[in-house]
């Protein structure tokens, strides 16, 4: 059994997270709600104050990233940096801090989404950033830690979640929670590093 | 013959593009120097105003993205954003703001480099805003307006940069500016929209 801090744990991304975790003791966190730690991810000092209180860990897994949706040129720059400073530097500060937290062997499991590879329009700065975020898994797996590892999971739609999204995502076939589920899985307890695990139907 | 803004003209990359754009009529910018105009492209009024003095251009070249380097354990929040608002952030607002400056069935081409592909130590903030960029061009290639087009080039190190980089770059080859400008040349002169062209030895 492996301490796993779950970032995002009352979101649906959150709940097809937990699926794949059931083996392991949870510490919950999130923005607000029923959960062990509130964190901000946009800030460094709320995610420093969340190792501080949280102590030992084996493995981080954040399923958070707020992004703004809109056409190219109708995205202002605030809209922008706000999804740069969550999607994007936010999960990159996540792993920047917490490397100094992980215990020895531990893992890092980030969040992207298909948009990357599957444009649609509205959706130009949650694909770069999720570019940005498998490129950086990729790379930066290459000076982690302690033999600590990160992975990133780029899902489709959940089938949880396609009554909101199914209208602007066309073609898409949605995925269930539970083969989410398994990514996180597959990254917490496998050894497999630096990887882009695509779960899409 | 068209009209290409070329920005970073005199630094090493620009001069590369520039062997690919000799039918041409130039207008360069850079952040300094004897250039036609100042421009820094980490600011949004910098940018606007340089597209106000502009007036008509075909097409937009940036050669220019500062990065910091460094470990990734080492590397701060100051250089990450040092480099997300050069090469990341300037470069997509370039876009932004120019969709409503450029030409009908103008061109964007856009700089990142090789090191998203073929990671080094150091690097991590390079990569991570050059696979941003890439992940950005193929994705707005769909939405960009009055038929224009935009592209990347993704260049390994320059023969002439090779004295500077060569030693944090051991495996490496690289190339002549001659051939990082036929990308260039590719870009603006061909029909080809949201392609990554790498120019690797």
């Amino acid at each position: 059994m492996k301490t796993v801090l779950l970032i995002g744990a009352l979101g649906k991304m959150g709940q097809a997270a937990l699926t794949g975790l059931g083996k392991h003791k949870i510490i919950s966190a999130g923005r607000s709600g029923a959960v062990d730690h509130i964190v901000d991810i946009t800030s460094e000092a709320s995610i420093r104050a969340l190792f501080e209180k949280v102590g030992h860990f084996d493995a981080l897994v954040n399923t958070v990233g707020a992004c703004e949706y809109a056409h190219f040129s109708d995205m202002t720059e605030a809209q922008w940096m706000k999804t740069v400073m969550s999607k994007m530097m936010g999960q990159i500060n996540l792993v920047r801090i917490g490397q100094d937290y992980i215990a020895d062997h531990g893992s890092f499991t980030l969040i992207s989404g298909i948009f990357n590879v599957k444009p649609i329009p509205f959706a130009i700065a949650d694909a770069t950033t999720s570019g940005a975020i498998d490129t950086f898994v990729k790379c930066v797996s290459l000076e982690m830690p302690r033999n600590t590892r990160i992975n990133v999971v780029n899902p489709t739609v959940l089938a949880e979640a396609w009554d909101v999204y199914g209208d602007m995502m066309p073609g898409f076939e949605p995925v269930p929670s539970t083969l989410v589920g398994k990514a996180f899985e597959r990254s917490v307890d496998g050894f497999i590093n630096g990887e882009v695990l695509f779960v899409d139907a």
